[in-house]
């Protein structure tokens, strides 16, 4: 049997460019209007992994030339503490985007916090009128994560319609979105997840097979129909045996290899299109709200 | 080759069912407390239809018990006046559901005046915020046809959880909503549409077929796995030949009847339903402003 060439998908490549697209334009808005984007990132507690990520989200938002506020919370910040934040955040003409780094104390309602986000400063996309508006097909800010698959899936297939995409996972920080926004783009879009029977089954009949699990080695080569394009959201650190640990997805990358068309590795496929996407979507953010519109624009 | 004997779903009947427990619901917080749930309809314009609808609306609000306050208004209504009324509607403590009757005139945005009915209101779930909760499987009011659907099916089937769901349209009205009603329900979703390459074999796979795609005759009998639960939402009325007309879905019933294990007639399906649902969804949203909550709860 003849193997395919799998074609991996290069994020950083793919988010450097969007990157430096995004500087570029913040460039050109400081010089011409003397305007600059700014994005405020919020983080409750010290959680190790949640600190990483806002450092880098903060590093690479100062490193297009927006403006980074950060705001370190103790863990036992109070709701009612951190809904004044995001109300005197809304109201700061400096701050055009707002990110609730997740997850959040348990004493804290996730879902409150995220709706009394201004919708038209959610970067993040995840409060409840942006994902309506996606879900409509209407203009929205979406979420950083799916908007990164699509924006891959777009550059490297073209136009994506008629496409049979399977998404597994339905969480509402990937696989919803991630279904609609496929669904918009006219793929026929399977929403597949733990209750699925047989999820092989529908996987195999993807053109386009998203996984966003979190269950490293979920998926096996003889899940992949030869050819599909196949993007790994799921990234999990697991030890080696030597002491030493590595990052994995949710696709055995060795299987796949030979049976994809095209493939994201972990690392390096759609991480790095997340941030990419974030400063984008803050950027569009900035440009809706100084033209005194009330919505937000996809990258 | 045996033939099955297909079941006929009785949405008549299944909508008497819901009507009469709204109908007792309302007399006794009438009797115990005094509060009548309150249905404001706006109509715009002479559309002969949306007339029809909007009385049928009108006379079953009365029928329960509820208050009923339409409200016509010309066809050369500006979208200020429009959403002037809205406003009012929104501030009045009587009105508990507000429902503005589709299509509105092209001079008037609707996504404009569905996003301006105040979410605990908007019984007909069709603003931003009410579809985000519905997509992000929280507590929402439920555009009444896609509800109508899936208490149709939970009532026919109970658990869901692990079938196969078909959506063959992806409209905001029904196919979008549908999807997701069935997705929070655990059933794997697939949504099909104008630009899906092979319909048939993509509904052949579903142990739950919803159609709504207003297009007559689409579904065909081989389109149908043996067994399955048939949903036909669409309604087309059509010249019968001899200068009468009669009303028909988007499945070929009589190519259905002996293959699909249930299946919703055209008319006395979906149709009945879809009224029931409002009215529950008009006594939900007002149980929930007495409560001083302002989310509304599916039926």
């Amino acid at each position: 049997m003849s193997t395919i060439d799998t074609r991996l998908i290069d994020g950083k490549q793919h988010a450097a460019a969007l990157t430096a697209r995004v500087s570029a334009e913040v460039a050109q808005l400081d010089r011409e209007q003397g305007q600059v984007p700014g994005l405020a990132v919020v983080l409750v507690g010290t959680d190790a992994a949640s600190e990483v990520y806002v450092r880098n989200k903060t590093r690479q938002t100062s490193s297009v030339g927006m403006r980074s506020f950060a705001h370190t919370l103790p863990a036992d910040t109070s709701e009612a503490e951190l809904l004044a934040l995001v109300a005197r955040l809304n109201a700061d003409p400096d701050v055009h985007g707002i990110l609730v780094q997740l997850p959040l104390p348990p004493s804290i309602d996730s879902t409150l916090v995220l709706d009394a986000i201004d919708p038209a400063k959610d970067v993040d996309g995840l409060g409840q009128v942006n994902v309506g508006r996606v879900t409509l097909g209407h203009p929205a800010l979406v979420p950083c994560t799916p908007l990164g698959c699509l924006l891959l899936l777009e550059a490297e297939l073209g136009s994506l319609s008629g496409l049979h995409a399977v998404v597994v996972g339905r969480s509402n920080l990937v696989g919803r979105p991630m279904s609609q926004l496929l669904l918009n783009a006219d793929c026929t879009v399977t929403t597949a997840h733990i209750h699925t029977v047989d999820t092989a089954a529908h996987a195999r009949r993807a053109d386009i097979l998203v996984v966003a699990t979190g269950r490293p080695g979920l998926v096996r080569g003889d899940w992949i129909k030869p050819g599909a394009t196949v993007i790994d959201v799921g990234i999990t650190r697991i030890p080696t045996g030597s002491g030493k640990t590595k990052l994995v997805g949710d696709v055995v990358f060795e299987e796949a290899l030979g049976v994809a068309g095209r493939i994201t590795p972990v690392p390096g496929g759609v991480g790095p299109m997340t941030i990419a996407c974030l400063l984008s979507n803050t950027l569009h953010a900035a440009r809706r709200q100084w033209a005194g519109r009330n919505t937000g624009r996809a990258a």
